[in-house]
């Protein structure tokens, strides 16, 4: 299900992120850093809660506008109930939507505030989102047992909140065009593995977008997945190729490979994931290269595993999602 | 957040319950019923996800249409990675956004669904949710102990799945308005008395929904909570009087506690509750009370606890939420 916009700016974006983040590649071009995953809170759901709601405040004071002129706030993370979510906007007062897909989460929240405001039903909207690297850990792989290593295929919950402004205000950059995925079960069934797991919700998505809007691959001059890791980037490309005969290597990117320095870094293993990833890389990063008119049009595609440890136990598959942007510098 | 709407339907909808629903006084409407909380799967998770899918197989039918039809699916539930969703549309191949706001789910669904169709983005759009009380209990109050009484203010979480269809085709029910929600946190933090914890929110989203469409209470024929359940109606009576001046006891009702037959069915303690029961309610006995023009304008005012037992066990607040939408027969 693709849609084009007509009235769609994004104003601008902020990210704080943790140690790990801060670490690697893109450390120096977030607007807050922590050097510890408790970022002054007691517990990790908490620190996860403050990071998006710091990255609130950043984005306010960044487009300066208090809380009352925005209209809605759309976030999703990781934790049970959204719950860093709904923590972290409640002393706003604004209007909000909690969305879940996983790491696609703060695409689909695009999506939805693009729809809004291209409708004329709002003027803008926040999109936020977070993820937590212990608060990942201890709700989808507990018990972490000491001395069990992990698969090169396992990536990395990132640690971070990010938000961005959406608004009908003309900025210059546009959200030109957004596809909504489906949900994709391929036999996949390794929570060590989502790279796997996703890929083919990615290559659906990607191929819907390019055929439903009649464009050829090379129309953007970068496709970004987030977050397929290494492994599942080649399987991306390659499944690219094999089911619909697109190469897209050329100006293709997986932002899971992105946010960290991958040779250094080794404990993140295949790369990067969490719902915070692909939005620390999208706005520290390819949002500036829009800005300086360095790239044109860029094709953001955030992949979600729908991994829930309790049908993993009952021997279910893990399903996945991935909704698409379409971002263009005027 | 307040949005009028010139061209939202709803076509139809659907409903499939457990064994407690069938013995209350609405048992005989629902399209189909189950006598066990199992229903042939083997897990309690698997259970509430056939349910939510049997409900879109039902609407389907009833509506004459295939799948492929539809342009998407909206849904939410209360399991962790909102499972029973995702699993259970995996079967369609269809566009899909998964939303959480706790037992305002359904309504949130219809909310984005009803903007995305105003906006002609698409033409029609399948809203689904779930509930299950046992899949519930294991995830929300495990370990459950034996011989540990629940207060009388305790809810009891409502088995069973429910779906309807908006379109931009003229039924005689339209969708004519929608009131966003604002997350609410009043220091309530006992997870056995709901109604409390959402009474506020419920009211909140009432009185700006009045205000912004400058109405008087009596512009509706009814308006209904779900899910605050026997005490939590009360609070709200109180509240709206205390709070804003405004009674709304002579049209107003709460669907947690028409679900049951309280007098009855003890163990339902104040009344029904997930997201589920009031889409039940709603559709087996408001729409057709509104197809059949015994009443013309409805307020459903679905009420949602973002309720984290992580952030509870962390001595945290239980926020809540609380979205409207207005139905009015034509």
């Amino acid at each position: 299900m693709t849609y084009k916009y007509n009235k769609v700016y994004l104003q601008d974006s902020s990210t704080v992120s943790g140690p790990y983040e801060k670490e690697g590649p893109l450390g120096s071009k977030f607007d807050k850093t922590y050097d510890n995953l408790y970022n002054g809170e007691k517990t990790w759901e908490k620190a996860e809660a403050k990071l998006l709601q710091e990255s609130i405040d950043i984005l306010l004071s960044k487009t300066n506008k208090t809380k009352n002129d925005i209209d809605l706030i759309i976030s999703g993370d990781l934790l049970n109930q959204v719950t860093s979510s709904s923590y972290a906007v409640s002393k706003y007062d604004r209007p909000f939507l909690g969305v879940y897909s996983a790491c696609a989460s703060n695409v689909e929240g695009m999506i939805i505030a693009s729809t809004m405001i291209d409708s004329g039903k709002i003027d803008n909207c926040i999109v936020s989102t977070s993820s937590h690297n212990m608060s990942s850990e201890k709700q989808f792989r507990n018990p972490t047992e000491y001395g069990a290593p992990k698969p090169d295929t396992a990536t990395f919950t990132s640690t971070g909140g990010a938000s961005c402004l959406l608004t009908n205000e003309k900025t210059d950059i546009r959200i030109e065009s957004t596809t909504i995925g489906t949900v994709v079960d391929l036999g996949q069934n390794d929570p060590l593995n989502m790279g796997a797991v996703m890929a083919p919700a990615a290559a659906d998505t990607i191929y819907k977008h390019l055929a439903t809007l009649n464009r050829n691959v090379n129309y953007y001059d970068l496709i970004l997945t987030g977050d397929l890791g290494t492994y599942g980037k080649q399987i991306l490309i390659d499944y690219m190729i094999s089911e619909y005969g697109i190469d897209i290597k050329n100006n293709y990117n997986d932002m899971g490979t992105m946010l960290y320095d991958l040779d250094k870094q080794k404990q993140v293993k295949a790369g990067g994931s969490g719902p915070v990833c692909s939005a620390l890389v999208l706005y520290s990063q390819i949002i500036p290269m829009l800005k300086k008119k360095q790239i044109k049009r860029v094709l953001i595609v955030a992949t979600g595993a729908l991994f829930s440890p309790t049908f993993v136990y009952q021997h279910e598959n893990i399903n996945a999602i991935s909704h698409a942007v379409s971002l263009e510098a005027i």
